[in-house]
Formats: C-alpha cells, sequence, structure tokens
C-alpha cells in the first residue's frame, strides 16, 4: 500500500494511532493529513496535522519529546493508519508516559503474566 | 471520567483504539458513539457505531469474532478511547490478527528483542 491508497476522511484526515514500539503501550490517537503523512514517511519523525491549531504538527518540535518512527502500517481498508515510535520522554502534553490515562471501565478480570505472551506474539506478528 | 465528559466530534462519533490486552497488538480503530460506548461499559462487549452501516456495530455479533472489554480508557483531552480487549478469533474481517497488516514504511531498525521489554513496562503502566 502507499500514500496515494490510503482513505481521507472529508476534512482530509485519517486516524492515527501511536504506539510505543518497546513496551507496546498505546501512546496517542491523533490525526494527520496527506503531507503530513508524507514527511512522516520521509522523515521519520512522527508528524501529524493538528486540528485546533490547524496546521501541520512535527511531535516534539517544541517540546523535544520527538517520536522517531520505526514502522508505518495502513489497515485493512487504508482508513486508519498505525505508527510504532521510539518515543522520547512522556507523550502526552500533561506529562503523562500516555495520552489514555483516564480510566472510564477498570480492570475485572486482566490479570498479570497470565500465559506469559508478554508481547512476543505482537512481535512476532510484526515481523511476519 | 466518566461518558458524559467525552467530547464526541460532528458527526457524534469518539475514534476507538482496541488493543489486545494479552500481546500488546494494536488490533483495529474505529468509531464510537455515545450509545456504543454505554453499551460497551455495561456489557463489556466491544461496540462500535459502523459509518458505512450507518448503525450500532456488536464486534462479533455476526462473525462470533467478540472482543470482551477488561478496560476502557480515555485520552488526556477526552477525544479518544483505548479498549483494551481479549480478542476471540482474528480481529480483521480479512481473517488477519490485526487489521493493521498493509506496511506503508517497513521497519528499519526495530530489533527483535530489545532489552527484554516485551510488554513489561506496557503491563506495570497498566497496573498503576
Amino acid at each position: 500500500m502507499n500514500l496515494n491508497e490510503l482513505k481521507f476522511d472529508a476534512n482530509g484526515l485519517i486516524p492515527v494511532v501511536t504506539q510505543d514500539a518497546r513496551t507496546g503501550a498505546v501512546l496517542m490517537q491523533a490525526f494527520a493529513d496527506a503531507a503530513a503523512v508524507q514527511r512522516t514517511l520521509e522523515t521519520r519523525q512522527a508528524t501529524y496535522y493538528s486540528r485546533s491549531r490547524q496546521g501541520q504538527w512535527v511531535k516534539g518540535a517544541t517540546s523535544g519529546h520527538t517520536q522517531r518512527v520505526l514502522s508505518v502500517t495502513a489497515d485493512c481498508d487504508g482508513d486508519s493508519l498505525l505508527y510504532r515510535v521510539e518515543q522520547t520522554g512522556p507523550a502526552c502534553h500533561t506529562g503523562a508516559y500516555s495520552c489514555f490515562h483516564q480510566p472510564l471501565l477498570a480492570n475485572e478480570t486482566e490479570a498479570e503474566g497470565q500465559g506469559g505472551l508478554d508481547g512476543t506474539l505482537e512481535r512476532v506478528y510484526a515481523t511476519i
């Protein structure tokens, strides 16, 4: 798949999920326009489109909390992207490691260490 | 944070990132309306809003490939959700484990087994 095959929404944007390649944690979800995706592919610096600032947003350009992009993957229908990154510093502007830190529904049965999969399957999947 | 504090877009939708709680893999990205989020919170069955079918979509209702929701977390500004799930069968309608399987930019330096973190930090983070 290439940039031209991606499906952007009515505003010319595509959702981007950003994952810490080292830990597997989902760090943030943002949007990108075609130019931001292209810049990401060319520079390996995670780049988005800021809806509030209405402009291109190179993550960490101000804060220094940049994201080096190891891979970019589209989903099955080409309307969503996954950036796997090496995160420098916290991903969240609040200083939190991940932007996802406000629980609506807490863990009920999520057991630690169950099955010992521990991201292994994910790495195998990322390799094949 | 609760349902009333979430920020839905002009179409009444919020992006949802769905992650396999066992492996850390990002399985899919979809959208939910308030009713779908509420149903997810009440039933722990991952529920979305299908933009193509314009209706509520209980994942796996037809295919049997359901997602039991272990936790729901909002991001810092309440305009994106993370469902951590136990996935039954493949997440993707193509039969792939994850919907994210179309590379635009391949791994350059992502090393297998580097540092042995293997999702451990992510689980620690999810716990604290």
